[in-house]
């Protein structure tokens, strides 16, 4: 089922995705979710916040569980974060189907809108507006490189941006929700497990801090005469790394704009964003407070600390193992199985493993078999769900 | 006369202007110098490297004296870079014609294309070309930010791509060139003289530096098992700055891109454009072959140092500066004077004082009253240089 998907928003030339929301590549996707759910008989809904749900069953007669996670992508990323948890959802419905499973709740698959954030800077858009984690003024006007914003790009795509914001008679159809996801690090490969289960989401948040400095002539102006914001900008890099590691945490500058951007001049202004995250709240905000001292900083996102529900998490690992119960392991990476457990939905998460931890990455990998072994453990959880 | 030209590709939201070599705002700026050329009765030529020249006089007759500058910009520059050097040459001409002057040479204006290299990264690109000063081929290969080629946009525009190059014919019709400037620095300020005269140009080069990694997820990849361009980069930077201050040049990291450029992902490559100048071109070399050990660097352009024909600036200077000879002043920019003064043909610059100094931001100016001593100073060189 990932190969229709595979050609969509490819980037032939480094064999990366590039999948922005509400991007023509994101409408594609959409309409591959919607024909995946019509040849299933499900039952499409797209709510105010672009989000997908395809059921089985009918959720506004009792609450149902839910599974999936989005199709959207970083920019060159790889094939597997987010469309491996779609696909596998609609892959464990049909084996049920086949096993003739008739579940006693309601299912239903989920396609999150923008998890990534590449467009417009925030991360997981659509359960942050699902669950009223960020207020809608602020998202319509969060602004893509194009100076467009959320409400432009959203109205240009035939939706209405004055209709989002929290929806509780959507959440209100989720009784449980079950994210399944490529892993990102090495801890299943290490174990030598094919599937794991998630115990909590570290702390982590995003910060733009802008260096500002004078436009000039690289070649007429004076050293001593210069005010250039790329010294103090590659200075912030180092300590960040260097900051990083006294505390046990992790920091990445992975975007950068320089402005104006001409070889033979003085950057005006450098804009830089920082990723911050670690298993302790204190260290990130201290590293970050640390940095950002005299600076020009703007807290983009920023999601505590998330421990999953943790009778849930047992009896997914429970389910989900086999013989032995699952592995389970923390992340440093934010989901919408996150946001949707701050919200107080009983959520988990399973993973599958990634034989080099790559991810966000072209290179990002999983085996056949252990994508299908995602999918037998996810239809047990579901099965079980249900009861 | 910097009036109508004055809305010609500038950014209302800062000011600055972005007029690139070949662009919609570059064609623009042609029919401007056209319209110009016709208006005065003069005879418009295009060259086969796109640089044009409106003659007052046949050239084919006897070779003539030549001013001119450019029209494009650097992105977000200003509006005297280039276009001062084009206004003053028809003032001057204007000049002329009023006292009834009538020169024994012919003089021309020429406006050379794609000076500031903002679009291929290689700066003085008409003049160049048609001293040969680069090679057709490496030029037409060349890709802007979109991936096309200068063969691409030249074509693209009508023009014949396979026409560039060194081009003997046109070369001979300039028998002396003198560029008129805005000062890109604060001398004529501190010496408080409106009009100086260039005494030669530092050798100066701009190298391309791309530091590769690994693109993996900014959350979950642990330090240690990281591979990120962007610390070695942020490192060259203040080595850059510091071995500059060390050897008495300037170095300048203008110019960055970081791919994928994703908030939440560590960087695959950062490429970074430095670009060195000094009094001295070993300094210079040591610097960049410092900072290049073990790096993957590539020399996008290299000038060498250009003394200005000594005579040439002496009578400059006595015939510009009125009661006292102007000024003599050495200068870290490049122009394309410098170019044909490499190539043997006698040539000179004229510099109009900028009261702050600053260039390439919309921020560089110059006073009204000084750009008419420019162009008193200039018809004065023309006047004197067609006996």
């Amino acid at each position: 089922m990932l190969e229709p998907l595979a050609r969509i928003g490819r980037d032939p030339a480094t064999g990366g995705y590039v999948r922005d929301a509400w991007s023509e590549a994101d409408m594609e996707l959409r309409e591959w979710f919607a024909g995946e759910a019509a040849r299933r008989g499900l039952d499409l809904r797209e709510d105010r916040n672009g989000n997908l749900w395809a059921w089985w069953g009918d959720p506004a007669a009792r609450p149902g569980v839910v599974t999936g996670s989005h199709l959207d992508s970083v920019r060159q990323g790889g094939a597997y974060d987010g469309p491996l948890g779609v696909v596998s959802a609609f892959a464990a419905l049909d084996r049920l189907k086949n096993r003739g499973v008739t579940p006693a709740r309601p299912v239903g698959v989920v396609c999150f809108t923008d998890e990534e954030g590449a467009r417009f800077g925030v991360p997981c858009m659509g359960s942050r507006l699902l669950t009223g984690a960020i207020k809608p003024d602020r998202a319509l006007a969060l602004t893509d490189d194009d100076g467009d914003t959320l409400a432009d790009v959203m109205a240009r795509a035939g939706r209405k941006p004055y209709a989002i914001g929290r929806d509780d008679e959507t959440l209100a159809t989720v009784g449980t929700f079950v994210e399944l996801h490529v892993e990102q690090g090495r801890a299943l490969v290490d174990q030598e497990r094919p599937v794991g289960v998630a115990s909590a989401i570290w702390p982590h948040g995003r910060w733009r801090i802008d260096f500002r400095g004078r436009a000039d002539h690289a070649g007429t102006t004076r050293l001593a005469d210069r005010d250039d914001p790329m010294l103090p900008f590659a200075r912030m890099v180092l300590a960040a790394r260097a900051g990083a590691e006294r505390r046990g945490v992790v920091a990445t500058v992975g975007k950068v704009h320089v402005s104006p951007g001409n070889a033979n001049a003085i950057p005006g202004r450098v804009s830089a964003w920082l990723d911050a995250r670690g298993a302790d709240e204190r260290d990130v905000r201290q590293l970050v407070a640390e940095l950002a001292e005299g600076m020009d900083v703007k807290e983009e996102s920023w999601t505590p600390v998330v421990d999953f529900d943790a009778a849930l998490r047992d009896r997914l690992a429970r389910v989900a193992g086999g013989d032995t119960p699952a592995p389970i392991l923390p992340t440093g990476a934010g989901h919408d199985a996150g946001i949707m457990a701050a919200a107080g939905v009983p959520a988990g998460m399973l993973f599958v493993r990634n034989p080099t931890g790559v991810s966000h990455s072209p290179d990002e990998h999983a085996e056949q078999a252990d994508c299908e072994a995602g999918v037998v453990a996810l239809a047990h959880v579901l099965e079980d769900l249900c009861r």
